[in-house]
């Protein structure tokens, strides 16, 4: 029929729409850790439109997603359509390059979501093109970004992206003035804090709070039992962690970045293919990322309790007026309602404000001027962490 | 029918609780300023469950919702039921007493919500059944209360309802390193304050914030036009107002309270017969108020906004350690969406918290334990402040 086949460019499209729709769903399959890897999924599409196959990835060592399409299909994968919801990677890694084995399955056609940022893997549709295959890129991009927005932005900055907890009264403290700090927050938001934790790769504290404090920065589940699987603890600074701290307690692995400096320590993480650091104190660290421009996220619980004196819950960022005060993106607001007869705590997720549109500004080296973190040119590649 | 007649008392205490709901809407008819009276709606039934006839208060020196009525009604109230959110008077103010009106009007049968708490007006059950009426109390009496809870606490407390506002940062200040303040919150929380001062009858600062910052502290619309009904403005503190101050500019009332102490400031508000303080700064003054367990709601503008220096939100609370920080109960979250591309802040309402049952506490002065204000035994009538 006309209405079929006539027009199959514009059905065609409807289809590879649908598709996409389904390979970010595949893509975003829960549960999977995928860390240091992207989320994708793929569809395989007959020329009328019918799936043929369908795959996504499970994480590093295992196999891509076009590559887990393409097994399933067979040699029925001749003449199809891959839609894929990331550029099809040009590289080989831990497993071989898609792009290629898409050709050699004798794909038809291409369509992707996202290029691929990674300077490394990046490159595929170069490769499809030139073995004659018709390459789209773009399809409902912003969806594939926002679907690994911690990835892309790892790779594409060259270093892992930096969520920071924040944990405050209502008048802005983290501990009151004898120094006791718990507990502030209630624990169904420190649940949560849980909760954040486990979709990290690692955890990063200062050495001052091992110091204090001794967390075990483990993830735990509802009945406080360690998860199988527990993010790098990461401890930076530059004094000795004290034997006998409980981040040393063999629970989780840990490491120790002897630096105070930001930008360094991340630079470290990035080494060890992390993705996305949980920064969680204290104060003159986060601050310290601040003022870098290192904090990609903020999510900040707002108990509903007064102080009136105590430590504040942010350090110095080096502002001296309302003018210069970081103004980042509220994206998010959540009553955590309380358990156990506790008070709810107010959940705030927020996103550094773009930079401001530059108004011949001679301080460029003022921090309160840049909150965002600007791509570094070029984005250093992280060392073996192409996927 | 035997539904409509045979369980007569049943319809009858349908009709009642239907014609409660009807007088507690007709009481919350908007836009009456009432202050320093209570919202009060009255429903004359006839046997049947017909509505005979329908009063509210429309303010000081207008007639009770009683008297509204049974004007309406005429001769048709003999032999009625008045159903009446809160108990009839039994006191001769500008208006004379309601409980001698009923009686004298031939109702037969009179329902109420709430008693009365206030020690002059008080006793008109009793004058109702002395007559010879049947009475019934407490029908829908927690709708009653919660709609003239400020005006309930005023008077049960012998002083005004203190509401303190409050804008800070998210790390808790309210203005950065070098004293700038504006400004912190949005234009739409800023807008918001003034709704919420117009529906108080008094605006209260300290005389540092007149000298620092010298606020206007009308109401104005979003036009930035005053209000035809302006609150009282008070400025309490012991030093003088400087001429030229925008507080004397004559565009509202004003008063000046030359105590420091926040009761005495109450109790000569009172004498205004004030009910409802918005209390709107700096931080020694609120923190004055909640040390003294005078504050009975708090309506926090929390910003998006980071500054990691300057001067707290909140002063000197007299609390040194988490287990006895105040706690109050949050009641309302709302994000104030951003006019003009300016960003949301995010207002949280909360009231005192219970006092915690005594554990044998030793400290019965210590402010952070008795963070409730306590109605002093006997509540002292406020002078001229019936109804």
């Amino acid at each position: 029929m006309s209405s079929e086949h006539g027009t199959g460019r514009t059905d065609g499209a409807g289809h590879e729409a649908a598709a996409m729709r389904r390979a970010l769903a595949l893509a975003a399959t829960p549960g999977v850790p995928l860390s240091p890897n992207p989320r994708v999924g793929c569809v395989l599409l007959a020329d009328d439109g019918a799936t043929v196959a369908e795959g996504f990835h499970r994480g590093a060592g295992t196999p891509h997603a076009e590559a887990d399409a393409l097994a399933r299909a067979g040699a029925a994968a001749r003449g199809t359509t891959a839609v894929v919801t990331l550029e099809p990677c040009n590289h080989t890694g831990r497993t071989g390059p898609c792009a290629q084995a898409l050709v050699e399955a004798g794909v038809r056609r291409v369509v992707y979501a996202q290029s691929d940022p990674n300077p490394v893997a990046r490159g595929g549709a170069e490769t499809l093109r030139a073995a004659g295959l018709v390459v789209e890129a773009g399809l409902l991009e912003h969806d594939a970004r926002a679907l690994n927005r911690v990835w892309t932005l790892a790779v594409e900055h060259g270093r892992p992206f930096v969520t920071w907890k924040l944990a405050a009264t209502l008048d802005g403290r983290s501990a009151a003035a004898d120094g006791t700090s718990r507990w502030i927050s209630g624990r169904a938001s420190r649940r949560d804090v849980h909760r954040l934790r486990a979709l990290a790769d690692t955890v990063l504290v200062g050495t001052g709070t091992v110091a204090a404090d001794d967390p075990a920065l483990t993830v735990r589940d509802e009945q406080d039992r360690p998860l199988e699987r527990q993010p790098l603890r990461a401890v930076m600074g530059e004094s000795d962690l004290a034997p006998g701290r409980r981040v040393l307690d063999g629970s989780a692995e840990t490491v120790h970045l002897r630096t105070r400096d930001p930008r360094a320590a991340l630079a470290q993480l990035a080494g060890l293919e992390r993705r996305h650091v949980f920064l969680e104190g204290g104060p003159r660290l986060a601050a310290a990322f601040v003022r870098a421009g290192l904090v990609d996220e903020i999510v900040a619980y707002v108990a509903p309790v007064l102080l009136g004196a105590g430590a504040s819950a942010v350090g110095d960022l080096g502002i001296s007026t309302v003018a210069a005060a970081l103004r980042p993106v509220l994206t998010d607001v959540t009553v955590i309602e309380g358990v156990a007869g506790e008070q709810p705590d107010v959940r705030l997720t927020l996103v550094p404000a773009p930079l401001p549109a530059p108004r011949g500004s001679d301080h460029p080296e003022h921090p309160a001027e840049h909150p965002v973190d600007q791509p570094a040119a070029p984005p250093a590649p992280i060392p073996g962490g192409t996927r």
